[in-house]
């Protein structure tokens, strides 16, 4: 049982960074993927983001958390220029580059050619894919949402292509994560390998107890 | 290089199972938490979700997608009717019990006691946390938003407590989540363990590259 407590005014009162570091690993493991979009003169931008979470299958819509107004503000401004980006990925050989596009370059700089991955395009998606990726989602705009509370938007997109490096889809169509060595993130910089525990099966309660 | 592809009309043709199997799977690794409520009369629910992210750190702000008119439904009426929640962070000793939230119980029984997970209540949350968890966070409702594409909604809440099992904080503040045996979900079903492959630096770009 959870003796430990921490209230609001606690947390409030918690130094800056280290509340923000509380704060970031307090959801979980959260999804690695490099986010690249283009600005409609083929300026290329790429992004790693934590937050790309999946919002529903029939259509095939996912979601992530951005801010408009800063850091990284191109993913966001290329999307709404162009209405394309693409979610990649991120796996064990690329974590050290892709942590890097966090970085703060200067404007007229790319994060493809600063952290050393090569952009490709497909033939039906307008942004640039990463190609080092073996999972990849060409994505489409279709809504945001502002977030009053904190001034950050929810963007939800639509995937109209999935790339695969291999076929990393096991039997009963699923992607096996782990077979591409995606990671996954804690925090602002803790990345992850994961070993399967377990997969479990569809739960049918006992007639009695259910509802249906 | 990605070398298998799949358009929006490849997607669309896949059969229904395998497509939820893939789509679900293809945001990456994913946050796995039970969300605790009870109604105003204090009938207790408990559900398990692998859609909570982290929207923001100051003030500090979860999300989490939801069917509001699907099951479980009775996460998102308890919450719109009381204000209050729980995020339970489910590790490697209940994770079976969790899965198990995801069936269709009876309208009167709670999954509290037909999975067999002990509630407890502390003196600032309104909502039942799960007894046997190790990191909780007591949650007040701030905001929704209508995701207009599919009829989902992402219902953002305040953290207004933190409860920990043990000090699970590293020295920078951050939770240590592989020593809380928190586990990351993949696709619908299946349970992940992590060990950490690297912490990383905060990025510090060379100042003729730098836009700041």
């Amino acid at each position: 049982m959870p003796t430990k407590t921490f209230s609001a005014s606690d947390i409030r009162s918690i130094d800056k960074v280290s509340r923000l570091k509380l704060i970031n690993s307090i959801s979980g493991f959260k999804s690695a993927n490099l986010i690249g979009t283009a600005d409609k003169n083929g300026n290329k931008n790429l992004a790693i983001f934590s937050s790309v979470v999946h919002v529903g299958s029939n259509p095939p819509l996912l979601g992530f958390i951005t801010r408009p107004e800063t850091v990284p503000r191109h993913t966001y401004q290329n999307i709404k220029e162009t209405g394309w980006y693409t979610i990649n990925h991120i796996h064990s050989g690329i974590y050290e580059q892709a942590h890097k596009t966090s970085g703060k370059y200067r404007e007229d700089l790319s994060e493809f050619e600063e952290v050393d991955l090569t952009p490709f395009y497909s033939d039906d998606c307008a942004a640039p894919y990463v190609k080092k990726a073996r999972i990849c989602m060409g994505m489409q705009f279709v809504e945001e949402h502002f977030i009053e509370a904190n001034g950050t938007v929810l963007l939800v997109g639509a995937i109209e292509e999935i790339l695969l490096g291999d076929n990393y889809r096991s039997e009963d169509g699923a992607l096996d994560l782990e077979q591409a060595q995606t990671v996954a993130i804690s925090g602002i910089s803790s990345y992850h390998f994961t070993q399967r525990l377990d997969k479990l099966e569809y739960v049918r309660v006992p007639e009695e107890l259910s509802r249906e």
